[in-house]
């Protein structure tokens, strides 16, 4: 089974826009053993539509268009598959009602150019635009399948998700359950991940193991294909099982739309643990960090950003002459910060960054070495020296990942 | 003249990272008035490649091949280019010298895998490498160009910049010089930009009229070619003149490599300003943004985040009376907030952000209600009231954005 994805937008060609849809689409087809061995991006243009749409019809089973069904002149591609079928364009009902009560509530003139949002080539599944006005399609024509889907990643994502994904699965694999189970990772970079995994990735098959990388962070993917739910759950168990056992240290948790500071954020929680926060390096961005979980307001109250040795020594009442013994890059100083925090917020966790980001050195340590101070509960304050890599924000950002997986450990070990 | 471009590489295919070379070399073409109809993305495959560079010799002057360039038996890129020529692949021997010195520096053992790095199809001209060890190269066979270069962003940005643009505009430009200005925006969405600019976009021939959508902001680039540099100079100061004219307000600074942020920290270092905060929704996001500018100690000492009432209270010593009175999301709290963290820092100004993230409304005002406060040197105090739309994050992006761009008027207006 091959597919083939067409990307239809001349914003793309002009590099105004990154194509993310093409690479989630990729994701979801991985997950379900459809192969994809082209991507197409081709602009506005109908003639070089039906090209790259012929071309795909020789060498794949399906084919996967993306983008132009706004209403504008230049969106053509429902029009230009519903030609290549031999079909008119029909209106979806629904999806008319939609776009008629979204205008009326905007008080907004309709043209007659947004039925087009409707509309899907005669004969086609229609799939819901659950944000947006434009409906997708999937269409056959002599076993070729054809699936027509809006270009917004808002839009996108949840039709793939909620429509596409199910769709695909029932037609081309309708006897299995197709189930993937994401597990993140923080501290054990792509290549030793790659190594520790080897042999499991080199034999997988059923589940398949898809490594993804993002910026300070591995996750893998799994996916099982079994007859039942259950047998397909229990293929995720052990492959899951034999991945813990190699590099379960740098697990933090499970899903797509997760995060370290989520994860943090909920333990904390669910603990009912406060956190406050003096950073010097990283000036504000670990608690800004934390803010951007929902809810945060359970168990952060606030803190400091104390970036000059001044506003260390005055912010957190630590005295200037013990500051300029220690050294602001020192475990000293990141463990004074700590404790002053915590105390000064009357917090069950304080935690402290004091380092250098960079690009100049700073008491004659190099740009990345940072120290993190944590001074968790009623346990002795300790503070933990790192050398980071890479520019000054990448320093910055890996110290506020660092930090949260330190108190993860933390919280971790007194549950245990 | 048509070009098109290859991008190489199974992970894009599985959807395990996003191609962004394709964007910026896209943008590269547009400036240099070379026409780009199609990308295609294909796996590291050397047959399902050489059709790919079939198609494109039938139908463009010049094919780009990004990627597959590295020392694994995976990367194939450049053997399959010199077959399709019909030339052998040669060593470059400044390349092999680079790569003996880094295995060398490195400690590392060399495999024979790693001179391929070092070849280009014999006859092409070198392009050097000055990040990674896998040089790239020009061809050219029939009168049409083959570009072959390295797929990791951070290679591949500079060759291009460095050395495949100028390579490009004196081929295919010998007569002509290439300049391009680009002008950033905020405040101003894409549509009204569009609205405010329609007649210029539409005619646009020489300056070209680029706009560029980012998370928060505008840019447009402007292209303009000439005999000489001087006119080319000449036509983009007039095309920037009429843009300004309309929509000068919103103007903020220069180049593709700047920010809002940027701007503000030279403006305040260049004027001997100093800067603090009080942040609650923002937790910390406005002094993190200050402080990932290289430099922004001069300017910058600390701050505070106040996420909670008590800790608005307790750190910026406002009544707990006064702020359950006004109301956290309050033009008077943020009045009292940038004006106390102003007097605690001893700072020339003081900014303060409060209001509702959301998801959640807090004391009846709905998600993205947010008080920005501004204490400006000896002026009196000020508060700004916005209504971000958004997720949770949009609006605390979109209030520490709101705030950059408050602290660059006061200082403008200042200046004049």
């Amino acid at each position: 089974m091959q597919a083939e994805i067409i990307a239809v937008g001349t914003e793309m060609l002009l590099g105004q826009i990154v194509d993310t849809n093409g690479p989630f689409m990729a994701r979801q087809l991985a997950d379900l053993g459809i192969n994809l061995y082209t991507e197409t991006i081709v602009g506005d243009n109908p003639e070089r539509l039906e090209e790259a749409i012929q071309l795909a019809d020789s060498r794949s089973q399906l084919t996967i268009l993306i983008g132009g069904l706004g209403p504008t002149k230049d969106d053509l591609t429902k029009q230009t598959v519903a030609k290549h079928l031999g079909v008119d364009l029909m209106l979806d009902e629904t999806a008319m009602k939609q776009i008629a009560a979204h205008f009326k509530q905007a008080q907004r003139e309709m043209t007659p150019n947004n039925w087009v949002q409707a509309q899907v080539p005669a004969g086609a599944t229609v799939l819901p635009n659950t944000i947006g006005l434009a409906v997708g399609g999937f269409s056959e024509k002599n076993g070729h399948g054809y699936l027509i889907l809006p270009g917004p990643p808002r839009e996108f994502e949840p039709m793939v998700t909620q429509f596409v994904r199910p769709l695909l699965a029932k037609t081309y694999h309708p006897d299995e359950e197709i189930i993937s189970r994401v597990l993140r990772f923080y501290g054990i970079g792509e290549s030793r991940l790659a190594t520790e995994l080897a042999d499991l990735i080199d034999q997988q098959q059923n589940p398949t193991i898809a490594p993804y990388i993002k910026a300070d962070e591995v996750t893998l993917r799994l996916t099982a294909r079994a007859h039942t739910d259950a047998e397909a759950k229990k293929l995720l168990d052990q492959t899951e099982q034999q991945i813990q056992a190699r590099i379960g240290q740098y697990f933090y948790g499970y899903g797509d739309d997760n995060s370290l500071a989520q994860v943090v954020v909920t333990a904390l929680k669910a603990q009912h643990v406060s956190i406050t926060a003096a950073e010097s390096l990283t000036a504000g961005l670990f608690q800004a960090t934390i803010g951007s979980i929902p809810g945060a307001s359970e168990i952060f109250n606030g803190g400091f950003v104390t970036y000059a040795l001044a506003a260390k020594a005055s912010l957190l009442d630590i005295p200037t002459a013990q500051l300029e013994h220690d050294g602001v890059v020192s475990a000293e100083t990141a463990i004074a910060m700590a404790r002053q925090s915590k105390a000064k917020m009357n917090s069950d966790i304080g935690i402290s960054f004091t380092g250098v980001a960079g690009p100049d050195e700073l008491e004659g340590h190099p740009a990345g070495t940072v120290y993190i101070g944590l001074a968790f509960k009623n346990q002795e304050p300790v503070a933990q020296l790192y050398h980071f890599s890479g520019g000054r924000n990448d320093v910055r950002r890996r110290s506020v990942m660092s930090g949260l997986s330190l108190i993860l450990r933390a919280l971790q070990a007194e549950n245990k």
